[in-house]
């Protein structure tokens, strides 16, 4: 609905924070008749509060960590992460590496505790997937990221950005499957956090 | 800096203001660097408060009317038009009908009673006219200025709008002249008034 800052919708997570516009509870209903999914990732607190509560049919961070494991203003409250749950909405758990616990450093075994993290408050119903891999893509790439609107401010300094070890790329997948299954999870719990649970909240979105 | 409502830079006056936003005060620098006025005739209460906080250059309500004649959110405050003034700003005064205190059945009498009401609060020193003049604009024009961004939501609706009696076009300027003459206005304040203020104010901004 945002990206980092302040549009004609809301506001982004990285400035201050004014909600939902009157232009934006617009798109909302909009979004909602059409069957295109709400995005919460990148926006700020109170926009995202208020467009969970304005949007009919269920929302998304559709990739996103948690606040609780590394302090970070794109990272989500225990609050706000069990606030989405409870209206139905829905939470894709990002890899990116900065947002980790252990930033740069971090491996594939720090994915899955954020991953563990977050169903501990929100179950494992609404839980998936959200890469954000940027895999191939080069400086002038997340220069552009970095930058408000592109070529505005420089809103975050990441450095060098990795996928955790373990997962580094899209090949290595099915390594996710294996740690998760290591970690002693059931198949079941697997299949869905890996996908299933995305199937059915798009479904619920998109219609069928 | 904002037309009614959310922008990238700030909010306007017909709906909660989040205030100025971060890239807002990058347009408000590049403004000032450029030489272009800052106008807050449309922006809402926070987003100008902190515009005028923000700009090095003196900037404008550059077509306004007093909130204590007649309550409507396009109109300014007596707090707003101290504060503008107190900062260095300047107040164009509009004969917008429907914001005058006898709306639609206004005459320039009215229109002279809301400058001279402004001036009370801020002196006649930075106060000038700010007609807001649509002479020979048709419904659409009408339609698209009162949906937000030309084509959402209504935001207001005027009914019929014509200028005040005695000053229904362009051509009938020289009455404004005659009406602040006739008030027993001296010669050197209807000067600065109908336009010796905004050419002192705009040289400021402008550069000579």
């Amino acid at each position: 609905m945002a990206y980092n800052t302040q549009n004609l919708v809301g506001t982004g997570c990285y400035e201050r924070d004014g909600g939902l516009s009157g232009f934006g509870r617009e798109i909302v209903a909009e979004m909602n008749r059409v069957g295109m999914m709400c995005d919460l990732s990148h926006v700020g607190l109170k926009t995202s509060e208020e467009v969970i509560l304005e949007s009919k049919k269920p929302v998304c961070y559709s990739h996103c960590l948690p606040l609780g494991l590394k302090d970070h203003p794109r990272n989500k409250s225990d609050e706000e992460l069990k606030f989405i749950a409870d209206h139905g909405g829905f939470i894709g758990v990002t890899m990116f590496a900065p947002f980790l616990k252990n930033g740069i450093n971090s491996t594939i075994e720090d994915y899955v505790e954020a991953i563990e993290y977050i169903i501990n408050i929100v179950g494992e119903d609404c839980v998936g997937i959200g890469t954000d891999f940027t895999q191939g893509h080069d400086q002038a790439f997340f220069d552009w990221l970095t930058h408000d609107k592109g070529y505005a401010r420089e809103l975050t300094q990441f450095g060098k950005i990795v996928n955790p070890e373990g997962i580094r790329t899209v090949g290595e997948f099915p390594n996710l499957t294996e740690a998760l299954l290591r970690r002693g999870w059931r198949e079941e719990k697997v299949r869905k956090v890996m996908g299933g649970n995305w199937v059915n909240i798009l479904k619920e979105v998109w219609g069928e």
